[in-house]
């Protein structure tokens, strides 16, 4: 959506360098950049580089304030933020809205404004979906779900029943939420395992993201809950009773088993794997394939846990340091 | 679904004490209990707090036998196993169970008495369906597909043609049956990969239950199979021709190579892996993230492995120990 | 398929030994054959087991040319190969390919001869579908999307809008291709994480093969590739950017980061991860859950990496048999 840099600037609280009636229509990397685009700029040292790509126009950060251009500027403190809410202001408007002809919705569902249904998706008994909300292509919906407003669910999202989703999610393609959780009690005579009963729920807090494939099961016997701004990488498993709170960061095939806790602003690189019951506190930052063995308590904000089980990154690169140079002299 | 707590104690085999004329409506955690609510104890240490719960009545261990309870008591020796079982009883019964006008159901499908389709299911030719069987919707069933009876599939489940499944079988949400192996030989000419033929089949069992988004491969030439019982939980490959035995328990991410036997009552953790044509014995139990290299046989009823590769646990400890006091001294 | 050895022999250019005129009907493992099979043996050892078997006729070696043998032979250099071949041959014709009535096709496709589609797939505005390809049911494949021929994506496979696949790609059930890569901006006034524009596409070369639920983003701003031939087994993730080479495979429940590139006939075992902006160069490697740090580049055409961080598994192997001799050693 073509709009002026002016307009954009004004919408992105930027200062503007430069001709301010150009339009751009898209963003762009330096290299795939047309003169249609608008790129940015993080880093002083690039910024001859990024003047001198086919780009229209830059968002770049303080530093090129005062500097005289040969393409318009862009100016922010945080010039990849604004990249990326340009982005959004420069997408093209939705195609028209509707519900498709193919999708089932009961009588009973409560649906909002300006919603989209896609083809072959099914909403069960008492459904409540917010406003401008999208529903992909055979998607299945259990009964008495409640998803907010401004959510996307893509295609082939599997919602099970009971589950509470705020405003602003977005669930990709394939998620599996709500599922029950991985519970047995065995029978001490027979030795068969029986399901401990999976009847809680799972709430998902406004602003979530959760990626494709990915599941999340409802808890035991209360909740699941993720909280507000979480972000959640494809094929993630989070178990029955976890909470996981504000602003954590989850990358791909990382497994939270039940009874997890993990408190804001968490940072957990790819396959990190965390037993039961375990705790991980505020601002503590898992490397990729660690491991927490059940119960454990992780606590450091800013601090890099590693390996398995999970020590402080300086530790477990020191005990590697040692291992590799004894191995050597080793004969 | 309401019932007094005389008879629950009947149909659960426990022995009542106090009055079994209340009524209980559901199983519940002790801190949502509510007027209605059965709860459960395993210790006594903890009987005390749970009978000043808001708990309409409790399950509770042996020790409770003598005890004067200000609540109803159901006494058993496995009250956790006991609780499992109450919540069955409680659950309310399904909705009317139907074939859903939007599946496809071919002429040549043989469906069960009471069998319950949903909505978008497609079921191929000469599929199998015993009674009290749940499909749910948007599932697809291959050709010559044979599912027993009172098994639940869930919401988008996919099975291969010429899967066999036995009874009493669940299978959560997006999860792939019988699919094709992987399995290539390389032309040493050209360098490409050609697929080795993955025509056998899947058997899975009487009461396995199959977690969310979970991949199970059908057999190369001959079968994969998992036996009586055994529960897998989300997002766990098993690879072509792996055999696995009964009352197996394999939590979420962990993956199976291809011809992987594990025997009976093997207990793993979370995201281990195992490397093709390993044997894992009867009762072992791999911890979480443990790893096995290709062809080793792991050995050892009720022995705990981690690490990988992987060791006897209190090996394993003993070498982090070491490694860590090592690494400190180290300058 | 019912064929005679002589026509095998002259479609796969193996020489012939013995009865050309006897008909197989299927290829098979040794245990399971019948008066129908065709077995192989690769190992001089086995011939006379083989022989003992009761397959109809034995794909052998070289080794066997000289051999007077109580069965039929087909001799070749790579016997395997022609096996899997062989098997290609022997299957069974397609059943009626058709667009399934409950299938969507809007008035913008464009679908190529002889295509099938199955039961409640929806396609996009302006998908382009090449010949003999076939669309599971349940698929959903977005806007702008091309697919080229003789393809076969099984039940519920994704693709996201604007993404291109080459000739001859399987896809099985329930992969999701193209969507949204996990970048994230963090406000640094709020704490609040937004999306970086993933707003790129995703390329898929001829002879691609993909497994169950696995997951492959698009590019952030530009495009993310899978090069011709290479092989990704079931549950794997490949993040945003990522660019493979030709003939790699990757085995189940590996994940790749963003911007990783990988080259040329890399070889990787399940549950790998690696971070991003990592190099693996041609030829290299990997072994079952080895990790590879952020920015490093793994080198060594034939050598094998293991461990976390991943180094030449000879140094890892010491590294692990020093620790086990010295913990034992220590009091």
């Amino acid at each position: 959506m073509k709009q002026t840099l002016r307009d954009l600037a004004e919408k992105l609280g930027c200062s503007l360098l430069g001709d301010g009636s150009i339009t751009v229509t898209s963003v762009s990397s330096l290299q795939s950049a047309t003169s249609g685009s608008l790129v940015f700029v993080e880093d002083a040292q690039y910024l001859d580089a990024v003047l001198r790509s086919s780009a229209a126009a830059v968002i770049a950060g303080d530093f090129a304030a005062g500097h005289k251009a040969s393409k318009p500027l862009l100016i922010s403190p945080q010039p990849r933020l604004i990249f990326a809410r340009a982005a959004k202001l420069l997408r093209d408007p939705d195609r028209n809205r509707e519900i498709h002809s193919t999708a089932i919705v009961p009588a009973s569902a409560k649906i909002g404004k300006n919603v989209d249904i896609g083809p072959r998706a099914s909403l069960g008994e008492r459904v409540r979906i917010g406003d401008e909300t999208t529903i992909g292509p055979g998607s299945a919906i259990g009964n008495d779900t409640i998803i907010g407003s401004h959510c996307r669910l893509d295609a082939n999202v599997i919602i099970y029943p009971g589950t509470t989703l705020g405003d602003r999610i977005v669930v990709q393609a394939g998620a599996v939420l709500g599922g029950e959780g991985f519970g047995y009690v065995r029978d001490s005579q027979t030795g068969h395992y029986e399901q401990f009963p999976q009847i809680g729920c799972l709430v998902i807090e406004d602003d979530v993201e959760i990626g494709a494939n990915s599941t999340i099961d409802r808890g035991a016997l209360d909740e699941t809950r993720i909280r507000r701004g979480t972000k959640i990488d494809n094929l993630v498993h989070i178990g029955h009773n976890v909470q996981i709170g504000q602003d954590v960061v989850i990358a791909a095939q990382t497994g939270l088993s039940g009874s997890v806790t993990i408190e804001d602003n968490v940072i957990m690189g790819g396959q990190v794997g965390i037993a039961d019951h375990v705790r991980v506190e505020a601002g503590a930052i898992l490397g990729a394939q660690s491991g927490i063995p059940t119960k454990k308590i992780i606590r450091g904000k800013g601090v890099v846990f590693w390996g398995t089980p999970a020590r402080p990154i300086r530790e477990y690169l020191k005990e590697l340091a040692f291992l590799s140079r004894s191995a050597k002299k080793d004969r």
